[in-house]
């Protein structure tokens, strides 16, 4: 572990003073149905109210503007076919430098165009792991730019800690920080902060069944890649690698599962008492929540909606959507 | 028009005072994209995130609690299918006091679940004026609750006027206050409020096409009714009546329309950009700005988000949803 770079809570600070210019302080969010309904209190933190509609922009704001100049002028680039991607982008462009993605061509048009509209640039390839490794060497040897990975990287977990410290202002304090975790990137931030802005705040990840590497690696106490995950919470299909796992090792308290169906009803229950539009991978949080009410019952819960971007056209209770088993 | 009770700007003061411990202070929500797109600032205030979900608790609230101890002992009564009667059933609920609402027994089951959820007691009647009437009639002599109008309701506009107090607050002034127009609640107290804050701010109204009394009324100079209202703008159906029309003839600087399919587009930008859940009649605004472009380029523009009730099996993009033309 020697050769992990481990951000540190200062880096944390150093990151949230970089990025306050660049990001919207999101307000929480309550229901009173929702409180009732659960016995907790529970304080929705908007990240989905980010310009590109999710919590990564602290994370890349944090990158991009922490490179020198000459760095800053070869830009960044990554591989990602999600929120990273077009977060990374709008990061770039408010600096006014080139990002580069490598996005299989198979990704969904709305994304591409997200992405390109904040000024990416995006080289498209095939829909596997060694065609995607072989265009971002390609592409990286051409531009230079600075690789930012989606969640294993420090620069990356220091802006994701910069939410739990406006959650735990905004709330005046919290018995339990909750959040989604794919990667690991938002989770590890909360523990980072956590660990020492409010050592008794205890940290719980929400995962899909489905895709519950995380879980499994909890429980073994060792990391365990996923086996073909499948959920409709497509933020969080992407696997722990050694950073984050560092972070949810020695620092998550528990970890949650919830079904399919259990993330749907979730998601439209938020819609319709919340009335936000969160994606289905911020409705994990509150669905492991209804599940396993015990372990909240009373307690101020902090929940990070960690965003919003979903196809109008294809929610996943509309008939004929994809993505429900 | 001598016998009218035409609140003051002080019974706007008043009620800002009384309701403020059981309303929320809504945020405002921006987007750079919106804002790129219509080359205006605009400045939306999330009225849809009121517990019950509309700006109608602030007039609902200020009526119940300015009800004198003997009054408040007999309730409060009211007719109607829409926000007004769960949110009036919510701030009795929140006084302890009765609730009568007179609901065609047509209404949609899940309004009357709210109405019910809050403690609202409904009596049912056939889907006609007469009907509505002379249960109405019967329920009021019953219980002796006192009737507060939807809209046409000197408490109630007080009440409604507190939403662009707050607006002005939050944005730190705006050029033009745009909200939708059904009974006009909402836009006399935006006019009342801002006679007097801000005098210099225009207040625009935006309705429906299909439901568009105001319009016709405001071009003509009196009031014309509406003949066969028919929108998928549900809380707008209604017509303006004295009170509401002395606000629009005096203070409204502009009224404009939108089609149906022009205000599910906007509804639909609203929430792929805003990330919020919005109704229908709460897209009539930015409808008719994307409509008339050159009416808010360039301008500070505060928009009322009137609610977020909606039926999410029944989106009106969604195939085979009623109210498309």
């Amino acid at each position: 572990m020697t050769h992990m770079n481990i951000p540190t809570y200062n880096d944390m600070l150093a990151a949230h003073e970089r990025i306050e210019p660049h990001i919207r302080r999101t307000p929480i969010r309550r229901s009173e149905y929702l409180d009732e309904l659960t016995g907790a209190e529970l304080f929705f933190k908007c990240e989905n109210f980010q310009e590109p509609g999710a919590f990564k922009i602290r994370g890349a704001c944090n990158a991009v503007f922490g490179l020198d100049e000459a760095q800053a002028a070869k830009g960044v680039a990554t591989h990602s076919s999600g929120n990273h991607a077009s977060c990374l982008s709008y990061a770039a462009r408010l600096r006014g430098i080139p990002c580069n993605v490598v996005m299989p061509r198979t990704a969904p048009q709305a994304k591409k165009d997200t992405v390109r509209r904040y000024g990416g640039r995006i080289t498209e390839c095939a829909p596997s792991t060694s065609a995607r490794e072989e265009a971002f060497a390609r592409v990286q040897a051409e531009t230079g730019g600075d690789f930012v990975h989606p969640y294993n990287d420090p620069r990356v977990i220091a802006g994701q800690g910069t939410c739990a410290r406006e959650m735990m202002e905004q709330t005046g304090g919290l018995d339990i920080a909750l959040a989604p975790i794919g990667g690991g990137g938002m989770i590890s931030g909360t523990c980072l902060t956590l660990a020492t802005l409010a050592p008794e705040c205890r940290v719980i990840a929400a995962e899909p069944e489905q895709a519950d590497d995380a879980y499994r690696s909890f429980r073994a106490g060792r990391l365990i890649a996923d086996d073909a995950p499948k959920t409709i919470a497509d933020g969080l299909l992407v696997p722990l690698k050694e950073l984050t796992w560092h972070f949810v090792s020695t620092h998550v308290s528990e970890i949650y599962t919830a079904s399919e169906r259990e993330i749907i009803d979730a998601m439209k229950l938020a819609w319709k008492h919340l009335r936000i539009v969160l994606e289905p991978s911020s409705a994990v949080p509150l669905a492991c929540i209804l599940k396993h009410p015990e372990a909240f019952r009373g307690k101020r819960v902090g929940i990070v909606v960690t965003g919003g971007n979903v196809d109008l056209d294809r929610l996943p209770w509309m008939q004929g959507a994809k993505g429900v088993t």
